[in-house]
Formats: structure tokens, sequence, C-alpha cells
């Protein structure tokens, strides 16, 4: 049983209150979304929960360990980061056997497979990869250390649609098959809708959001029919964005529905998270 | 007049062709997507284009002028790229600053407006910038550098969906006040797909694409109504994908449309840019 618990976590940078009384728990084998703006505070937290930054004040425990200078506690923790801390000259293939010695259950034959999926050439140099297979390599050691705890950071930063969709695919298949806890935080949220079970939104510094997805998705509805229906039906409320293909339109609206009060013609479906998200986080 | 010429460039590293005999003329004051998978020779063009290296065969010429070595063609390119060529401790101030010395169109007071819209503190170091504000720094300079040539490499990597709205919104007006041929390099196709006029795709090194978007668009069609009525009149046909809200699909079929034989109650719109483009390059 693998549990991971945030208590009250503030972090400061000078005078700049990066995280401000922060907690939070993640259950075992779950998929978290971690979203927030830009600068809103998500690679902090990550680096805190893996020892890479200290905090100012609270702590975090993984299986009720403090995490600092805990190589034990920081082992069942896989943190793919915009950093790089491989050595220079380092292949892909090298890359792994060093990272076998980390984690001892590293899955060396599916991550060849990956590599094949993905036509990473594992001779080559970790630091001659262009954005999206520096991303994509990243992906395949996080998916490959089976470990309880996967920290993914902008996985998919880089990857064209093609390797996006295989990755959302990938990640699936094997939370699946070893389920584990997964943190993805990304800014395509529209597309990681679909994997993310609960969503943490961060709001400059603050945690404003943890719940699951469908909660967030019930503070808004989206409504679909004839372009001037549409608009008719929501010329007194809280039009979030819209959709228009063909005559057809369809209007994210922020708001609870009453369901009776619905014209013929229209049909009321899930909103859309990224403009919900994008209505949270406003300035 | 300002116009750029491709003729027949081919670029080999080592023994492998990275890009091959690929020629095409960039037209001014327009708005071209540069679109291929990961690893398809997208930078290696544009690093071509602006004399980072060398071609192995063929010339890049600009107003009539070969590129290589050339700082005054070079002056009127600016090239908004994945590397980051500051010294490490400047800050975004000074970069500013160094840039108005190398394009002496610089419009300073329109780059410190767009730090306020993003909420880019001018006085923060480039290297301690995170990835999406390192994107946001490099793109202020891109819109404030007045050059007739803009090459947007990866342009929003790392944005939040605010931020990204934004810089879509700005990168228009800003193309609206004074034109200039602007070239955008992206993996999120289906945003930029409203601001390209042209479209280009690479794959595997060879141009395969160089239309306006709406002949490449015709190469596929949208197809919208109830489930049923959709599956049943796409059974026969190459539906690239599909999404639904609700009742309703919105099919995404490859061919060509004979209208003639639309069932009544279905409705043809334009199709998905991002979808037709994961078909034309999947390998």
């Amino acid at each position: 049983m693998s549990q991971m618990e945030i208590r009250s976590i503030t972090k400061k940078f000078g005078d700049m209150t990066a995280l401000d009384n922060i907690s939070l728990k993640l259950e075992e084998n779950k998929i978290y979304g971690l979203l927030g703006r830009n600068g809103a505070g998500k690679t902090t937290l990550l680096n805190l929960i893996t020892n890479r930054i200290f905090p100012t004040d609270g702590e975090i425990l993984v299986d009720g360990e403090n995490v600092i200078e805990n190589e034990r506690v920081l082992s069942k923790i896989y943190f793919m980061t915009e950093n790089n801390y491989y050595p220079e000259n380092m292949t892909v293939k090298q890359a792994f056997k060093w990272s076998s010695e980390f984690y001892p259950d590293f899955d060396s034959e599916y991550a060849a497979d990956l590599c094949e999926k993905f036509s990473l050439n594992i001779k080559q140099k970790i630091k001659s990869l262009s954005t999206g297979y520096t991303s994509i390599f990243k992906m395949i050691l996080a998916l490959a250390c089976n470990v309880p705890f996967v920290l993914l950071d902008e996985p998919v930063l880089g990857l064209d649609a093609n390797h996006r969709d295989l990755f959302y695919k990938e990640l699936l298949i094997n939370y699946s098959e070893k389920p584990k806890t997964i943190v993805i935080s990304t800014h395509l949220i529209e597309e990681a809708a679909d994997i993310i079970e609960d969503v943490i939104i961060i709001k400059s510094g603050k945690l404003i959001v943890k719940e699951p997805v469908e909660n967030v998705l019930s503070q808004g509805y989206a409504i679909t029919g004839s372009v001037s229906a549409v608009d008719s039906f929501t010329n007194d409320k809280n039009v979030l964005g819209a959709d228009t293909i063909g005559g057809l339109k369809c209007a994210y609206v922020l708001g609870s529905l009453i369901k009776a009060g619905i014209p013929d013609g229209l049909e009321v479906t899930k909103p859309d998270l990224q403009k919900l998200f994008i209505h949270l986080t406003n300035r």
C-alpha cells in the first residue's frame, strides 16, 4: 500500500512565495492531472516531492517516511523532469543501463520495445536528441522503471501529434498492466482529460482544486444545437467559449443546469476541461 | 519586395540524409505552417536558412542573395529557436537592449507591453525562466524585432492554454499592423490551423506538401449528424478519426465528396488539419 502525503508545504524563494501551505494526499494506483498556469508552482511541487529542493515549511511523507535525504523512499519515485541529469556523452542505451542500477525493477526489454515503437535509435547520444526525442527518451525511462510513483512534468513537450496519441495509449496499457500512482503535469489539458482521474489545480502557489475530474466537469456543461437555438438559450448565461461545426454550435457554459428548461433540439453534453481550466485560473 | 528561395537543398549528417533536394519559395507577407513528424528535418531547414549550418548541396537566396556568411541578409531574418544563445546571466531587459543593437528596428516599447500582457518580469535572468517563460521571452523578441522574415520553431512550447490563446491573438495583430513573412513550425497543428495560409509538410527529409491550407483541407471532409447516420454513411469510406458530442458524431473522411449523395440529416464541414496531417505523415 503506497501513499504520498503532502503536509502544509510552503516554499519561498527569497521574498517570493512559490507554494503557499499546500496539503494533499496522493492515493495508490490513481492518475492525477496536475494543472496550473505558467509559473503557478507545479514544477516547484514536483521538485519538493523528489527532494531536489527543500521546503520552507511543512513535510512530504511517502508511506509514512519523510522524503528528505531518504534514498530508500526516493527510489520509489520516478520524476520525468525538464532538466537533464545525464552525462553529456551518454547514449540512450547507456542511460537505460545506468537507470537499471538505481531502479532495480527497470524493464530493459520493455524500454527497447518502446524505443522501436517511437523510432528512437538507442545508439544516439542523449545530448544530440531533438526536443521531441528528448521527451520520448525520458518518457520511456519513466514508463519502464516500475516504481509506485511516476511524476511526469510535460511528458509530451515537443512530441508530434502521432507520437502524442501513441504516448497516451502506451501510458494506459502500462497503467492497466502494472498499476501505479501517476501524476501528469501538462498544458495540453484537453488531450490528457480522458486519462486523468483526479484533477489538482494550483493557482499562484495555492491549491484551488483537488477533485475527481467528473466533479470539475460538473461545474459547467456544453450545449449543442443549431447556432440560433444555442445563441438564444445561452443569451443570459456565462459562456466560457464555443465551437461551431457547420450549422451546429457547441457552447461551453459555466453553472449548473436546470434540466427541465432545455428547449427541444438542444443537446446537453460534457463540457471541455481546458475551457473550464482557463476560466478557473485566469488572472 | 522580400522573397526567399530555397533551391535544391540537400543536407547530410554523415550517412544520414536529413533533407533531400528541397526547393520552395517563401513569398512576402504570408504565414506558412512548417509541419512534420519528430525528426522530419524541420529544424534542420530553419538552421540552414539562418546559416547556422551549411548545406551539402543547393543554395538559399534572400532577395537574390545567398545567405551564407551574409550578415546583411541574415539581419532580415529572425529565428526563434529552441537553443539559447544568450549569455548565462543576462536579464530579459538586457537581452532586449542587446537585440536592438543587431535589429535596428527592434520595438522596445512594444516588447515591454507584451511582457506586461504575458506577466513576464523583465528583471528576471533568462536562465532562471521556466520552459514556458523561456518560450514567451523568445516569442516577444521575435514579434518585436520588425524584420521581413520571422521563423518560429515551436513558439508555444510549454505555454499554458491561456498564454497560447494570447500568443495567436498577438501574432495576428502584429501581422496585420506590420505585415511580414512568418514561418511557424509547430506540433499543435489544430490550434495553429486558423492562422496558417500555406502548409509546408516535410516527411523524412522530403517536401511532400506545399499548398494553401484550403487545398490540403480539400483532400478530405468532415461529416456530422446522429451517430447511426454517420456510421452508416462512412461504412465504406476511409475514416481518419471521429469525435462524438452527445448523440452527435463528427467523422473525418479522406477523399472527395460527391455532394449529391449526402443523406438528409447529415452536414458536411471542413476537416481537421491535424487528423489529415497524421494520415499524410504516418510511417
